[in-house]
């Protein structure tokens, strides 16, 4: 008999009611996270005296038979492991005996799989922001490259002014930063265990359980045993990262579609990072960036379902919570490969400076033309409406700003003079923004540095 | 080289990309969709005279061989195999030759994946409402057998008036029945043909689409290509109908788990859909309904994240659109396990006859005491202003209301009279609320048997 | 005291108890419903005997007056009055004294509240449906107005093939008419009477249900008094009604944002759909669209919002329900003004068709080309790749397809003859695409015309 | 002409559309931040030296009179006032005249409303942090008030161990102690000034970025213009620190809910923070916790819609942007008002011990016997199974476990011994799970303990 729990029950579980509550599908990756955790209680119980050192020995070495089983490849599943506990107990019975059956005690399911869940989302974490820091740094590496490329800066989708691009590279540089910050955060909240709260009213064994952390590498034990196997605020942490992390990265993408586009041209993608069409034989789509942009849903998704579980519930563990493992696998694994493909994809982009300068237009250079009616002592709230004036005059007469010659201007107000015709320079126009954060050459440089100094020395 | 557009690349793919943007290992599923997609096709184009007989033969015959392939399961992906339709038209190919290239002549995977998805639903779909109509069957039945048992009604979770437990299941079919209409209606708004409008123009390919959506069964043809491509209505769709089903058996779940709490104890639950506790040796959970009521938040989740994505797209086909099949195809899943299991679940309670009536008290039959009152003449917001007194007297003097005698109540007000006592009775109380979908048996009865014709006969 | 509910309590409500319950500053806009129905149940009481017909005419007076105090903005609130119910109720009671208090009689504000939100919407879904045809009037006007332009299509905004700018005007008139569709079926569910339901078990009254939902003009009667107080499906269905109209919305405004780019420049949107900015005096924004697309995000997140809180009750009426009315007056305000002004921007927006010419490159012909040598024999597979390599051809070269000569066409492929160059014709593609839903201007015609049908008549 | 861009417009806007494009009506909260930060930047524009002593002092004086007048409840709208800014800028040029519309140079209101937001956001965060810690002492003390009573635990709903009702509570405080932490390190991320970003490539005033931070009490600068103008990270995280914490509250109120239904009767609410029934007199609804709970469902649809919103946009300032107010502001309205009403129906509600005790089962001992037979050397497997035995005996004997007599215990398992009928004992389970977070008394007066270090000392 392999369930957990059969003792006091008569009639036999309904196949689809099995199948509904089986959860090794997609618990099984918690494999290696189980057996540490089954190590180190097993050494805490033999601590409290619970286990001779003969019998936590042979729990030991066949938990470790147990792991090589799970590690090469060999372990084989039976159809009553009913989750990954149940398996390895199972399994461990078979190697070593009835001593076995003496590694639950002072435990349940309901610490166990929230110690599992904790200790394997703190290798997953430390792996992304490795993933997250490595997209930093490709950032920064092009926005370097690349700081002499000016071109026209948006906002509404309408030209604005002019920016360097790698102002623009690095604007995903501060927000990938920020989610760098919070998976830091968020990973304190993570490295707490709850083994010792048992099913919800903490153990009888006298474990220690501040030991038992500092063995599983955990910073802090949790401080109340309801709270303990009902916590998933860890989770819901993580699954919101995930999806503002995902909407950084769904900005980037639909810039980088935007960009794509003939009729801007701005950047051409690799061909390593996009795909063609079964019909159309000139076809080649930003997949890549397609893709990031629509996952950002299901990572919204994954989010809003959580939270809708969680609120319903009672306090301490029901079996409503078993529903937090599928979302958050799915959204580490979902990060896991975009974040390297976008990484890769902006390495391999190839900017056209040329496509850049075309689309930059003198009316992106209207404030500085307004800017400058400003140094000569009119207020910018008039001079504002001055060049608003120049522009609809500009358009009436489909000519671009430069075309109004001196007379034309001074004709919509008397203080033009002719310095102010410098403005139309949109290299001068960047410059002219030199304060901190800014798109002068000095400003980016300063925040290439400081961005470098943050990030630390590569790999 | 099995990929379908690879003419004017020079790169290869990356790895991660690939991997990235492979989706055979969910759009699998769609392989005898797109196998009668395709022989469809084939036989418009022979229709049109594209293809030869001999050529539409040799299609055929070739799809037919794949076909069994994949029924026989002995079909075999090859790496490059990114998605279903290059899976199939690559083995076409491989056994019949260059021939099988003339397949894919004025069709784009855009309006052929549309097709197959639609296809696949339509056969989902009629399976789903087997299911529900499955469940309303057993809600019926277990309610015209138990109309004998009154019950506590809440309203807030605190006691209001007595019902009858057969209302109480009832309540849930005709929730059931709107989720039934909800399905037939967007079934409807799959049913039509999106095959011949190309990648997004139209096919050049004189197709009598009229006669393709026949042949496949779809009622209606779709009215514009760049529509056509993109729509995924019918999926959110779904994924609402599927959300708002979940909300319903969440609630069903939630009064279950409720009823189950031995506090209450007004049901048990089979073993068959119990599960226990690997410590606690008395445990038996409601499990079944703990996961249908957390699953349903996943079913939101589903729908949050398909809009999230959808609402980012500019028109026609965009690679984002792959992200649809995931959440449809899980929201499908789960209802196609959930369904039956709640089935077997309902069918195989037992109510607690006693514990139902150990929860009524007198204070629910408030109402029925004011109205008595009202009889007397005296309006209703007095009367029951009155009767609001007469329950702080009960309370003070931790009595029930049966308890006060007909002096005490004439101290609160000289309109009460002997006949007022009749009220202390929950099977008169629940007798008096005969209009239409009241609780008296009469009504229930009425009820079941609309719901009986509603539903048409059993298998 | 004008609390409806006093009688049993004895200490007063926390005053931040108080402003959280009431419900007041939101179901105001109830009044007319409230006060329609409330007449229809005295006619209702009197006819079952409860009133006499002087009580029943007094009351009748009443209401008469406090309805004009409503619709001449004459009615004054109390601090007491928790919601529109109340406030109603009480100043009845001042009017005509205490027969005001027998209306109340076998209702309970749980059936009152749900009929009157069903017949406050029944009135806006009408209003909202009249919105969303004219809305479909003036793509269809424009779309018959515009039928000559041709521009190019895109998928993952790459360009595709051309297509009509008409169809793309098109497209969205048949997302609507699916809003339309859903609206009408949904409204069958608004359509349904509770009044009768009491708090959850019927009215003691012998009232003719039926009649009473004749009189207030609904099409049916609950059939469940525990479903009929707690039943907000059709709540839950307008919101995604409303999230997935948004959905269509913002995909035409991103588009219409994207078009509106300079470096595009198809159209251009009237000054009375834009505004500038504080700062850059050249600006004219694209606010609409983006406002609309911006308040999709509204829109799905009330939908998720009253599914969290639905999912998470027992059966019948909890109080969390009052969380029903915020999202759904708030979809229902976004799109009454959303609506009307995407008419008005789509009816003034003026295209540009040489920006449309200038966009259209002869790769968008490829497919062409492909099909071409289908005509000679060449399966598509085959041909699609041989224009693949005509694709790497010109741009290795630089050129664009046109500027390849025979000779060069013949050095990929000998089948390649003199009447292939005749594809690089823009209206030819068009034309090409001539069946049902395609790009070719009889298609479009047609499609028109089906269109036209449906929509019916104008005002 | 109070609009602050006309100048280049010929036409006049769509009323619908001026009224859609306003935010004056949720944005007029700001004024206090706005015209601090206005002016803050008079006196960054006065040390750059664009103003003058005098031109400075003009305005700074104006922004004071202005200052008073919304003070005062004495600052008048008008029509054209789009928003906050507009309203502010049009008002002080109308008391100083010209020298008002130097105020706006070298800023946009793209930087402006993100800095007011910001400075806003810093004080309400602060205010919320107050109303949790409120909150928690509330818990705190109760818990420690209450510390001798056992309640039954439970996990699925179902008996599973006697806990401290002290442990329930404090488990709460746990949950907003984890919500404190959050909000304090989310601070940080709103701590940062983005003034000085311009439109979204900088200023081209040569300001003092830090002394500008410094003076508005901001801990850090922005660090890329285009970032700063279309960051709302901190909205997301505010809003999704809000649904978090709102899950916690919606958590409780699910207890409190079920523990106040009578069957359960754990505790009762004090009138203050119930509510009554319009049609049944003796009802006293929990509507504080129902209210909370089903709140929560609009936390969590605003957190979902701002990502839907904030997802689908390119980079830099877009109008979508201006949906991020209403559903910030009505969270923390929302949370202003429900945390202290929990506070106080946590500190007025009335616990009932026999009620507690009445519902404590024997069964919830099965696990005390299970590790009694621990101490005998049986595996906890093997005893797991022997009391699901026991267990199944009694219920089959209808009877409670510790009417089981020794011997039919022995029958079971000749294991057990006269000393295993010590188990029967509550107060002696709880006692046993002393460890870290246990609920043996001691470990409670030590979590106690912990939390009262964490709080700091009241007020």
């Amino acid at each position: 008999m392999s369930k957990l729990w059969g003792g006091r029950f008569s009639g036999d579980v309904d196949p689809l009611m099995a199948q509904l509550n089986q959860s090794i599908r997609f618990d099984a990756r918690l494999w290696e996270a189980d057996i540490r955790g089954s190590q180190a209680w097993t050494q805490a119980l033999a601590a409290a005296g619970i286990l001779s050192d003969e019998e936590g020995q042979a729990i030991l070495v066949g938990l470790d038979q147990v792991y090589d089983e799970w590690a090469n490849d060999d372990f084989h599943l039976q159809p009553a492991d009913e989750d990954i506990h149940t398996a390895i107990e199972r399994r461990l019975t078979e190697l070593i005996g009835p001593v076995g059956g003496k590694l639950h005690t002072g435990r349940s399911r309901n610490d166990q799989v929230a110690t599992d869940l904790r200790l394997y989302l703190l290798g997953a974490s430390d792996s992304l922001k490795t993933h997250l820091s490595t997209l930093q740094r490709a950032l920064l590496d092009q926005a370097e490259h690349y700081i002499d490329l000016i071109m026209p800066g948006y906002t509404h989708l309408q030209p604005a002014q002019p920016v360097r691009f790698s102002q623009w590279l690095l604007s995903f540089f501060w927000m990938l930063q920020r989610d760098c910050t919070r998976l830091e955060e968020l990973r304190r909240r993570i490295d707490v265990l709850p083994l010792g709260a048992g099913a919800l009213a903490g153990t009888p064994v006298p474990i220690d359980r501040q030991a038992l952390a500092e063995r599983l590498g955990f910073g802090q034990v949790s401080m109340n045993s309801m709270d303990a196997v009902s916590d998933r605020d860890f989770v819901a942490e993580l699954l919101f990262w995930a999806a503002l992390l995902g909407v950084h990265l769904s900005r980037l993408s639909e810039d980088m579609i935007l960009f794509s586009n003939p009729s801007l041209g701005f950047i051409s993608l690799s061909d390593a990072y996009t795909t063609g069409s079964s019909l159309m034989p000139q076809k080649k789509n930003p997949d890549a960036f397609e893709l990031t942009r629509g996952k950002t849903g299901r990572l919204i998704g994954h989010l809003t379902g959580l939270l809708a579980t969680l609120k319903g519930l009672p306090s301490t563990y029901n079996k409503d919570l078993q529903e937090d493992k599928e979302p958050l696998f799915d959204a580490i694994d979902t990060l896991e490969i975009i974040l390297p493909v976008i990484t890769g994809a902006i390495l391999s982009l190839t900017p056209h400076p040329d496509r850049m300068t075309a689309a930059l237009d003198d009316f992106m250079l209207a404030t500085d033309l307004a800017d400058w009616l400003v140094g000569e002592g009119i207020p910018f709230r008039q001079s504002h409406h001055i060049v608003g004036e120049v522009v609809r005059l500009a358009e009436e007469h489909a000519c671009t700003l430069r075309d109004l010659d001196l007379s034309t201007l001074q004709s919509v107000h008397p203080a033009f003079k002719s310095e102010a015709l410098a403005v139309w320079d949109f290299e001068r126009s960047v410059e002219q923004r030199n304060t901190v954060g800014g798109v002068a050459r000095a400003a980016v440089q300063q925040q290439i540095h400081s961005a470098r100094a943050l990030l630390g020395p590569g790999d």
